[in-house]
């Protein structure tokens, strides 16, 4: 998927936060603000937006001399998460349609997003996406490629939704190897993240080796890229991965809720929509 | 009230939106975007945010040669705020305090901003404010100038927004000077809006002799510097004026709704508020 022009105001407003977790002043939010306006000038628009949003990412923790600006907000949506783990468990032992159930809530984790900037009530979210209908609706084809799967790569999204996730790997008849970013971008799920919300328990952790947003293939390690290639079935979850990912094939399926215009209009939905897609 | 960093991604949302509805192409509008990005490189942030806005709206007219991106959205606004103008009317006939309510009106009327950048429904809003109590409360002392006023310098907003100070200036009873913009920027009235909505009818209309955001001192006409400075009771409209003149003494009654987190930030009360506060 293409950059947009409404993205930049959203590249902007995203590096101001990402400068002010990293505790700079005023002067030094200026200067961060500066570079991402020279940044944004000479931009390529047919890059995705993770693409331009791993150039603004990168800016300001090269700027700001922080490697993980996101660092504690990450830990606290964890922390988060896992207070409601044995909610979300109970949610899924009690359903009618558990693998159904464990769907929604990986997509209700995807609210924990610190890119769109909105704010949201995490339990709140739950109730709601357990019966909101889907915008977009590839559940019966992922029922049948879960079938005859041996194993699933699952693209993990922003730490705290890692619970999320966890609840529907553990609904899943299948092995799965669980992939996290290779370094700190945003609020993205680490290695750490996936560890301190248990996926280590429950899944193959491995990262993708890049610290970029999404999934950016050219930036990953060979040694994903070919995970990747050889995979029979690819969750993918989140906006990010479906904007670097969005023409790959009838392998992946995408898990997300809409949170933005743009990737709205690109999908054909409006914003708040849940989506389960297939590539 | 000087420009905070939070504001450079609302105005680069404002330039796009401006250059879209010039009906400007894809390849004018990133030319737009870019002049702007240029333009916040540089710009003095101890200026106030109508001023930078100003220039960035001028810079949208000139290179898009469009005097006035927004007046298909102002008449727009002026037709649906005058078939409320019945309803509202009905209120304040009905109110048990019709001051009170046309004052509530005119804030009501405030939402009818497009620089915020937010959907609204005018009749939920009108409902709403009705009954919602002041963040910021100085009817009192309101009340008691107009009580003593000879004239009142009511320094308007928005197209559409008119109809509502116009049911506020039925409701006084002292005469009144109607000031607009001298020149079309973002969808402030101008006086053609003014007319349009029948404020000539209930008020002497003037202009400030500019196109600049909200009430820029130095920018407007000598004559209605003079009006300014001589007024006993001055009722400012909205967020530009209150930016732009928050330093100014107490003859001024500011009269908005909170709308973007800078301004709540600077005035102490969440985004939602509606405010009545004396300089």
């Amino acid at each position: 998927m293409k950059t947009y022009l409404d993205c930049y105001p959203c590249f902007l407003r995203q590096a101001l936060e990402a400068a002010r977790m990293t505790g700079a002043d005023e002067r030094q939010q200026h200067g961060v603000l500066v570079r991402v306006l020279d940044l944004l000038r000479d931009v390529d628009l047919s890059g995705t937006p993770p693409e331009i949003g791993d150039q603004v990412h990168r800016l300001v923790r090269q700027e700001l001399i922080d490697g993980d600006p996101y660092r504690a907000i990450k830990d606290t949506s964890t922390q988060q998460a896992l207070a409601l783990y044995p909610q979300l468990q109970a949610l899924v032992r009690e359903a009618s349609d558990p693998l159904d159930t464990a769907l929604r809530l990986s997509i209700a984790g995807n609210i924990i997003d610190l890119g769109p900037g909105r704010a949201y009530d995490l339990w709140e979210v739950v109730q709601r996406i357990l019966v909101q209908p889907f915008a977009l609706d590839d559940r019966i084809a992922l029922k049948e490629a879960l079938g005859r799967a041996d194993r699933v790569l699952y693209l993990a999204d922003n730490a705290g939704e890692t619970v999320f996730d966890r609840v529907l790997i553990e609904t899943l008849d299948v092995p799965v190897t669980y992939v996290v970013k290779g370094g700190p971008t945003l609020n993205d799920a680490t290695r750490e993240d996936a560890v301190a919300a248990g996926l280590d328990q429950v899944a193959e952790v491995v990262d993708n080796g890049t610290d970029a947003p999404g999934t950016i293939l050219a930036r990953c390690s060979s040694e994903f890229r070919q995970l990747y290639h050889a995979a029979d079935l690819i969750i993918a979850k989140g906006q990010a991965n479906y904007e670097t990912l969005s023409e790959a094939g009838s392998r992946v399926f995408f898990l997300l809720q809409v949170k933005c215009p743009v990737i709205g209009r690109d999908a054909g939905v409006p914003v708040g929509s849940i989506v389960l897609k297939r590539g």
